[in-house]
């Protein structure tokens, strides 16, 4: 039996941990291997070691982490058709039943017995990954496994709520973006590319607001304690308010401030979480507002995203480590020394 | 000039009075004189006598109260073609401008000019009531005035909210209607009418819950206070919750008992309101749900609320009033002893 | 190896032959094998026996028949998860590879590498039916296999079409439906169910239009050859036509009488076949109409289609023959003798 | 009274004629008077000449023809809220009743009284043109009335169909326009803003396919009598075919070649007319597709194709005559030696 590196949770409170392990092997008929080419370090594996996911998971340990994966189909399962040995792959972070009611509507991400590699089962902090037909998108010869790993779960996370909000704006429409950092930044590209609506993007951070300019934000607000963004975004909208507002920040008052500058009938998406939202029911009532709930997007939705990134639509910064260089890359992260995301590289 | 008889607020925490005003006369071309058929009594009557809405409104005493009329059309403006002198008519609560962005698409309701008949200007609680061609349906020979007019503002709200949640349902779907009141069991109704989906109502009052079930109601479900309803709901629809939650309530924990009663991606409209709503957001982000503002029906949706009316599928309870004995009506909704909605008729 | 009993194909003009054949096995993960409890007799089969599917299908002789099948799960593949032995199914007509981009949306009757048993793989006039667990949906315990499974292609069809209509059809709209006999009497029925819409119901027997009627039509008028139909059509809709009209005839001028009938903006949809849809685009253009293709209902179709069928709100008229006599249905089938569907029940 | 120069039709078959007629005044209280900045000269207008419209249209002779028209607010009615004397506008082609049902749900071009300067009441080849509140667009101030007239009539068609597709279209769909030429080459510019879908582009003629490219199509196919730009759409669709085909030119085969390039499920948008739409019903039910009738766009797709226009993202090829060299134009037009549009500027 061949092995493989991989990078493993061997206990919570402490470090990962590099270890030879059996490489995966197929055994149903739509098993898919990837031979990983690039796994994003996400804000979640932190967490993940801090124990706030012991509970949740219930994963048993040791197990391998990483759950933002891409790379090249190294073995398929007899029932397979959609993908090939060699094919250059991005992996869906679920791996989904394709039978109950969600999954035949197209909705997989409600499937109700998924798996999530890297959270409940291996991941992919490995040299290879066991996953599904059902979650391996084929992408673009120009498009590298190590560039668009970190599009499978944070950018398909800010894929879903801007296309969402996408197919309801119209050009004479205003869209503020709350927060343009890891989510928000890739929340615009794709509202650049899928509307024609006006886009205001809201920030604390002037180096985020710059980059949204460059990004084709039509007004760029910077947030202030004093709340004055909030003037700011209704003077921007006649004093009307915005059609649509997404919150990729979810905390510190994002919300209420949000919620304040939609026009009436308008939709507040959230998609950044960490406070509560807290609304009279009179003013949803009265205003006529809708509080959209966001969560990753489906195989779909990915499949979309790849061909905006193919188009060269959407692009992310990344910094590369190699994969036995896992835990400098994690400092950095925890540091807040990694600009855009790190991708470990077998 | 001629004179009428109208019901005027004529100070607050004073009870309204009975007066012989002039009659309102056509002076603009879109105007509409109808003749009142039907005024309905609504708690908001009682409200506007608190003062409630006095800062809202700035309205100028005396003024004459009524918001929910129909009648027949006495004289129009030059410009007006979708009414004749005769017919028989139920009135939209707002008169909207026709030329603001809402109102161009549809959306009357967000008409950045509309006026209120009732609680700004001059309502129904008299002879004649002035409105303009915007705001008037005609109705079926077979409906009368007095019968329909409490659907212009309480049935179009129930009517708005149901019909909305009734465009996403699909047969294998569930709904839940919480509270069977006033607006409830006209939103049941309109739910019957409009979907095939398995119907699931709450409400505290048996009697309620029994008017539910004579309407079609699939299966009711009696609110206590140890939360047992909920429990009951989430068995009635396999452990998933339900895909779409009107709540008619909007207080006493209704806002948070019907979060929890959805299923992943699901639709929780405010209808009734009084409480705040107060979710964290990882609970919206991690289920994908809604939350779905509602105020009252557009004129369009008023025309489709009248063909059920007339196919016999909308029923209302009235006890009817003469106008000289308003105040009867008054104090017999404010003691609780009306059941259905109480009609002043001139 | 058990065997059982089969009505196959075993040349073209030539009549169907029962044999015993070896039982079906599960060979793969989602296979499942359906006891029949109810194999419908459709004109199609009538069509095959003429050689008219012969290229189309390429189907190798001998193969057993049937397409519109339900029963009892007798076995199931190691990964199904959706339906368990003896669960009461009905067959959706199309077994899908759950892979491609039209199954991930939902849309799984584009499946780019679809079978369809009984056309070009073996089908369900036998005592087992080899399908996929992608393919069976459960019924409730109120309904009999015998009873439904000709709504598993036919019914299909018609609820597939009459639902879309359905999902734009608001109270105040008119919905014509062309032809009353065994697709259009589901439609009626599909469309009462799910819309409050005036329903106007077309066709050349008095019969039929006496069971729409029955059905809940609310105009039933006569198809005569000098085209008064269409006439009354127009004189019922106030002149200005319909918002929907379904054609489930197709042929003998339906389609373009059909479209005389449509209100401007208004949507044809094509379910019967036979004649060209020809129309000037000047025509479709100022009138802004729209013809919209209808092919057999998805999965999600087919368990919606239950939900109505277990509600009642779906009936069919069927008549069961032994599936030993299956001679006899093809006969009476093709000689018109057959009141509603034709069942062999074996 | 006051004058102004026009240019009417004084009989068919005959040439046009400046004359000076009173100036239109304000009657109405939504009467708006456009002072003329600019008014496309469009082949309509020649075809008015030569009688094709003289039963459809019913004008009474001499008027003032012209039917892309913007300008300045001369003078208002009374109940005028939206626009004030000075505004820049444009006017969109219809004067529409805004109290017909079409008209209250927004889709104000299926008015039931509509008027259509230019073809049936006096237009905007004069100094000032008579129209409605309720047709005025306000343009941004850095666009002008000669640059956009054309935008009012042809460009809105294009707008609305185009728009109409880009609502459906998602990245992974392709779009196929046919033809490029006056109202081709907006629709191409339309979706490039509002979709990321990859757009072919088909036409005869090698400089269109140019200025496609320029404007973004990512593949161009010339069209040649053997039909082989069939074959390479189907080739550039991976043999599936295009989600949607937009064809601008409906006559010398264009509508069945369009039909050939269409993916199951896809929707085919006629907007150029001339030739039958002719299809076997079963080609419309086995593959599924639609046919999209296309009309002029609404009064809210004028005010977004303004949004586009003031955004760059939408531009005009236009040459301007003098009112008084009106001549000139229609011969320049009917000669082919017009590039873009011609714009009479009084």
């Amino acid at each position: 039996m061949s092995t493989m590196r991989a990078v493993q949770v061997v206990g919570y409170h402490r470090p990962l941990q590099l270890t030879e392990i059996p490489r995966p092997e197929i055994t149903g008929p739509f098993d898919v291997i990837v031979r990983i080419g690039g796994a994003g370090v996400c804000r979640t594996d932190l967490h993940i070691l801090e124990g706030q996911w012991e509970q949740k998971s219930g994963v048993a340990l040791p197990y391998t982490i990483g759950h933002e994966n891409a790379g090249w189909v190294d073995a398929i399962g007899s029932a397979v058709t959609n993908v090939a040995v060699g094919d250059k792959v991005i992996v869906h972070p679920l791996i989904t039943c394709g039978l109950c009611r969600a999954c035949r509507s197209g909705d997989d991400v409600h499937c109700t017995q998924s798996a999530f590699p890297g959270i409940n089962t291996h991941g992919g902090y490995a040299e290879f990954l066991k996953t599904s037909a059902r979650s391996v998108v084929r992408i673009a010869d120009s498009l590298e496994p190590a560039d668009v790993a970190a599009l499978a779960d944070a950018g398909l996370t800010a894929y879903h709520a801007a296309a969402k909000a996408a197919r309801k704006l119209r050009p004479a429409d205003r869209c503020v973006v709350i927060g343009a950092g890891g989510l928000g930044h890739i929340g615009i590209q794709v509202l650049k590319a899928l509307t024609a609506s006006e886009l205001i993007v809201v920030d604390r951070n002037p180096a985020a607001l710059e980059l949204a300019a460059s990004l084709g934000a039509d007004h760029t607000v910077p947030a202030s304690t004093d709340g004055s963004h909030v003037t700011r975004v209704l003077e921007l909208t006649d004093g009307f308010g915005a059609e649509a507002v997404i919150d990729f920040v979810g905390e510190g008052g994002s919300t209420s401030e949000g919620v304040q500058m939609l026009r009436q009938a308008g939709d507040f998406f959230v998609v950044g979480y960490g406070e509560n939202i807290d609304i009279p029911t009179i003013d949803i009532i009265s205003n006529e507002i809708n509080i959209i709930g966001n969560l990753v997007g489906s195989y779909d939705d990915l499949t979309e995203l790849m061909v905006l990134a193919a188009r060269g639509l959407v692009k992310l910064h990344t910094a590369t480590y190699a994969l036995d260089d896992f835990q400098h890359a994690i400092d950095d992260l925890d540091a807040g020394r990694v600009r855009g995301r790190a991708i470990l590289v077998p």
